[in-house]
């Protein structure tokens, strides 16, 4: 769905991350392994690259049906590579999974989550072909990879297999057990990624690991970088109403002159949409929708506030085309909305005639794309159900809900060791990262973070990409900027929390 | 916009039309020229067709820009070759009409409209090239020509052109003079038709024919026809709200959980749209929009009930897939609303991401693509006027409304001499017609109809087509049934009609 840091800069450099946490362990330094893991990582670069390019070149997309099982062989032949003993594609209700574990006879077990999907694209908006993963010269930026998926999320993960990599080439075993699930469904929502989750012997398996990370290359162009305690939920969907549903209006499109004879699907659409809002948009109005919204923590609050000091709200306003936040909310108001709010969102809408120009139908169908954004303590089910109920007592019960997508909340507490390692090893590796509470946009950590596993769950991980469901996506190869980790500095990264997570007191 | 009769299925036989007029003449009998004439129309049957082939080919769609001079030079060149003498392309503001005169040396002159533009098409939507013309068998119908325009307009006009032809053919002189103006942006709302019409010179011309016509292939499947006295304006537009112009929201697209603190410009379309109507979508609620509706008269109410009478709702609501009309009204009811009320009707919804499934994206611009059709008196002017004061007084001054096209309504009375003329040679060629006050469909006869020119028109013609606006449009060359018109019956009705139009008593 979204990629950790979609837009976000976090220019909050050496602010303190509040809770207590142990002084990073130069774990790596003193386990004797640094300098033979690094020349493998130096001698295996070429070959990394090529592993990456590779990957791009298979796009799965789960909304075109574009290579799905495809994708998961994939995927599951880049985990046996990387010296994953257990290996097995997972079937679901929709696309399959992968399930894959890797004994590295460690004291410590460490759950990663990788997604196998991209996002859509189209080629002729792209500078450079979006599969050929084509390496190109970003001026100001470096050496960079240029294809969908580049940075979210093949990227990354692939600069972690090739840490795996590095390690076995070094002649050393893994500081830590991996229990790996991924999934080909992130960028429609999850819907079948719990599944895969609590199937008895996976979800057995996940519960013996301190914790579940997704690879991310973090850093902003200016190399900062941000741990996030959480990220909002989200349902997507279609509202979907038509004659045919409804009983009333025309049961295909018909020449707009009978307007003054036949209703509209279209108009009973647009009524419907605005009993969800308040009038300005802005706050969801949806029946009972809020009685669960618990409200920020102080502590979130002196979080967001001290992020807010340090950023700028100029240079995010120019970044976004924005002139205003919603009510003309001050900076750190703003981000406090942005944090604390549930919201309703249009992405698109469609009915009748689309292209050029006007054409005289009065159309039988109308359709809203949406998304709803959950924050703690709302639910999928319990929204979802709530919206279905608030349209039916409006008498909109013939408009469908079509659920394509979705998850709760994800929250991780900030004092967990798996938060603590991240912080401790950014700092080791010379970055001081931003705390931010909770994403607004949304991942489906709520499998690790809720009941039953209850878990926690994070990204990790140095360099830069950008672009995540926009042309010309890429992944920084060679910054200029040497505050930004490049593909090796990155796959060090990895290599440095694994030894980190691996000798953190448990 | 709107071909006379788009689906509408006149099965009024017999039924009197109410006013007093003239014993058909049977001018051309009389004339001497009949048999000569129809030998021709029948020499040049292959001709025509090939006529009406060519013309097809060459697609000019104002909405896309296509081939626009192109089809006003062809159109001009049809009417020369016709036996125009003076024939002229008339730049407008928009695209190019075409002005041509032909002096017959005749008493009386009458005015010809024509469009030489067609519909948007999409060709995968079609069994047969809709360029190419073909010849087909439609079963149960007989043989017909399918392409894009076949029925709204070139057939119908070619068939005109088709009489002109043979009545030179057979060595005869037109029985009146003509006048004839074409258009290119008929089917955009002709947003410049005006500019051709009221050229001084042009409006000249016209001021001395007895009235205007648009060829029109007006026959139903079983042989029945429709005379129609007037037809609703329109007005055709798109609602666009964006950031930009809002000066809220994004000026761009960007991440839709940036909705928590960016406000949306889509949801600020819905909510302006649902002001325009009553909660049922039914009601056009702009302010003052009513006031000058005029209510059906007695004699237009009478003209209704009868041909309801006479007119099964079963066949109509299975043909347009409908179960019941608005407010549940009665047939007789939902007919008059057809004729009388004004509507507002949205052809088309378009606002950020419009593919397969969802995208997570709050969207800068949104788009609604309406039309509005308008009754006597409304006026295009005034109502477009009062659109945009209803959203400014609503704070919804920023949301562009967009014209593209429309008019005002038209109104022929029943008893001038071109629908009297019209129903005689109906009568005379077999087929009574009915009578039917208001098209709620659009055409822009008043710029005819209006002061200065204050004429009347309308529309005439035998034959059978279907599928205006629609893939597989037809017009019927050889039809199975012997109650609808060929192609040469149909270029013998305007033979009929012009030898009874020269007769008539101005």
């Amino acid at each position: 769905m979204d990629s950790r840091n979609f837009d976000r800069r976090a220019l909050l450099q050496g602010a303190a991350a509040g809770a207590a946490f142990l002084a990073p362990g130069a774990a790596l330094a003193q386990s004797g392994d640094e300098k033979a893991i690094r020349a493998a990582v130096e001698r295996g670069h070429d070959a990394s690259i090529k592993r990456l390019q590779e990957w791009i070149a298979l796009p799965s997309i789960a909304a075109e049906n574009r290579d799905m099982q495809k994708g998961a062989e994939h995927m599951a032949a880049l985990a046996k590579d990387a010296g994953f003993q257990h290996v097995e594609i997972v079937p679901t209700s929709g696309h399959p999974g992968v399930f894959a574990t890797l004994d590295a006879g460690a004291k410590k077990t460490v759950g990663l989550y990788f997604m196998y999907d991209v996002k859509q694209f189209d080629p002729s908006e792209w500078s450079s072909p979006p599969t050929e993963a084509r390496i190109v010269d970003k001026p100001g930026m470096g050496r960079a990879i240029v294809g969908r998926g580049a940075t979210n999320q093949k990227g990354p993960e692939a600069t972690f297999l090739a840490a795996l990599h590095a390690i076995r080439a070094a002649g050393r075993k893994p500081p830590v057990n991996f229990v790996l699930v991924a999934e080909g469904e992130e960028e429609i929502g999850s819907p079948h990624f719990a599944e895969i989750v609590r199937r008895p012997d996976i979800a057995a398996n996940l519960k013996q690991t301190i914790g579940v990370f997704m690879p991310s290359n973090g850093q902003d162009p200016d190399g900062s970088t941000t741990v996030t305690l959480g990220s909002k939920g989200i349902i997507e969907c279609e509202l979907i109403a038509t004659g045919e549903a409804w009983g009333r209006g025309p049961g295909k499109d018909v020449h707009s002159s009978l307007k003054a004879s036949i209703d509209s699907p279209v108009w009973r659409l647009v009524q419907a949409l605005q009993t969800l809002v308040s009038p300005d948009g802005n706050t969801v109005m949806i029946d009972g929708w809020n009685e669960h919204v618990r409200p920020l923590t102080a502590r979130e609050k002196a979080i967001i506030a001290e992020n807010a000091r340090l950023t700028s709200e100029a240079d995010e306003m120019k970044s976004l085309s924005v002139k205003h936040w919603i009510d003309d909310l001050p900076w750190q108001a703003s981000q406090e909305r942005l944090a604390a709010a549930p919201t309703a969102n249009i992405e698109g809408l469609v009915a009748g005639y689309t292209g050029p120009g006007g054409k005289t139908i009065l159309p039988h169908k109308g359709v809203a794309k949406m998304d709803f954004r959950l924050v703690p303590n709302q639910t999928h089910a319990d929204c979802v159900a709530k919206l279905k109920a608030h349209l039916a007592k409006r008498g909109f019960g013939d408009i469908q809900v079509k659920v394509s997508g979705g998850y709760d909340p994800t929250e991780t507490a900030e004092d967990s060791r798996l938060i603590q390692t991240e912080i401790a090893t950014y700092k080791k590796l010379g970055v001081t990262p931003t705390l931010y509470p909770r994403n607004a946009g949304s991942w489906p950590g709520y499998v690790f973070t809720a009941p039953p596993l209850s878990l926690p769950a994070g990204h990790f991980g140095l360099g830069h990409g950008s672009g995540a469901h926009a042309p010309d996506e890429y992944y920084l190869i060679e910054p200029s900027n040497p505050k930004v980790a490049g593909f090796d500095a990155a796959t060090m990264s990895y290599v440095e929390f694994l030894y980190a997570l691996a000798s953190a007191r448990t």
